[in-house]
């Protein structure tokens, strides 16, 4: 039984993201709780054990392994099913081996912006006390790389998925889109007259790249580079920012 | 003349948010440039000068009064006047007392959302490199001691201010809407039905507020527990997210 799960934003992909609430946190923590094989194995794998190391943790470290998402299935009730999968995997990871005390999961970026970790913490049962430490986003280290503000001077932005910038558009409120989750280009979809595009991978690690400019022209650039990179590293991670405006 | 120019972001109340990169640059900067008064004076200031300590800081620290805004402009043109009064301000103190080597501004949140002096910055001559350091936002701040997902499953989140709310009315392309800036409770002039609030105040510090449920409800609570707390405190920051749904 679990009292006190501690959901821990670690960043991005540098060791520095941490705050030191999250250090303090894998430090009190009597568990860490670890998927033994992320998408981008041993990269991430690597950085997690600096960042406990540079905490001091000294936990039990517990790990599971990630189930595979259901393809058959529609996206939402894949995603449910996948996600009561990860829950029963974390209970029997946790009734096997952990000690008595908090239980630390950690997350990259920030454990409430487009992570499953906080609707699988949900589906435990009996629930926990959930505290939730927050941690630098992807969009953080997108907009600090470039040194660009995320918002205009009283503008909106939307923040959304590739899937939703290819069924619904740009959104047409905010003059601002920041996108995530999009493995599939989605920009190539959307009329680029008018946007500039600003694009980051490996945001906050050594691997770091950065693109920007008139989507029209930096759009086919992106396409090729990630493919490159891809190709180089085995994973990619990345995240892009659109904004209507004159051009860079 | 400022060869480097670094925004640090520190997170929202809680010295405990500022990450290890940015201690590092608080420990690396020749020079730090503060305020003499922000709006919330004395409570903050002590803030900045605990998260100064706690980096082991040991540069320069210089001052620079805020201007005030000319409330006698519109908006926009009040905007640019403000921020180009702050530039020549940064200028004159560092003209007079910058020991050589990196300048650094502690900002409040992440140095990208809402903020104004990554547009101050670039109003510097000769322009510096701008080296910005993120920092956990308001939003983040949020959904983290509320313990929420910012984002539905593959839904979208507008992050919007309240003069927006008041002029536009709520997003209706997301179905989460975070509003920043609102000092007039705007949420009381759209529709309540269908909506939940989940609000905060003094995020990260000791004298935290939360209030959540439906927006009917909640929405004249928060009315009361903002004037209070005013009162009380002599400042007051908030920040809120309204999402639609069944109720709370």
């Amino acid at each position: 039984m679990i009292r006190d799960l501690w959901l821990v934003g670690i960043g991005t992909g540098s060791p520095a993201h941490i705050s030191l609430e999250g250090q303090a946190a894998l430090r009190d923590a009597a568990t860490i709780l670890i998927p033994r094989k992320g998408p981008a194995k041993d990269d991430l794998a690597e950085l997690r054990h600096r960042i406990l190391d540079a905490a001091g943790a000294t936990a039990r470290v517990l790990h599971f392994d990630m189930p595979t998402r259901d393809d058959s299935l529609p996206y939402q009730d894949r995603v449910i099913a996948w996600h009561d999968e990860i829950a029963r995997r974390w209970q029997s990871a946790l009734a096997e081996g952990a000690s008595d005390g908090p239980v630390a999961l950690l997350v990259w970026g920030d454990p409430g912006l487009y992570d499953s970790t906080l609707r699988i913490a949900q589906r435990l049962d009996p629930k926990p006390a959930i505290r939730v430490v927050p941690g630098i986003t992807a969009l953080q280290a997108l907009t600090a790389a470039h040194a660009i503000p995320f918002n205009t001077v009283n503008g909106a932005v939307t923040v959304t998925t590739g899937r939703r910038l290819r069924d619904h558009g740009l959104p047409s409120e905010s003059d601002t889109a920041i996108v995530m989750l999009d493995g599939e280009c989605s920009f190539q979809q959307i009329e680029p007259d008018g946007l500039n595009i600003w694009w980051g991978a490996y945001l906050g690690m050594p691997e770091q790249i950065l693109l920007s400019g008139p989507l029209q022209e930096i759009g086919p650039r992106i396409i090729e580079t990630r493919a490159e990179a891809r190709a180089r590293h085995g994973w990619l991670m990345d995240v892009y920012m659109l904004r209507r405006g004159p051009a860079l």
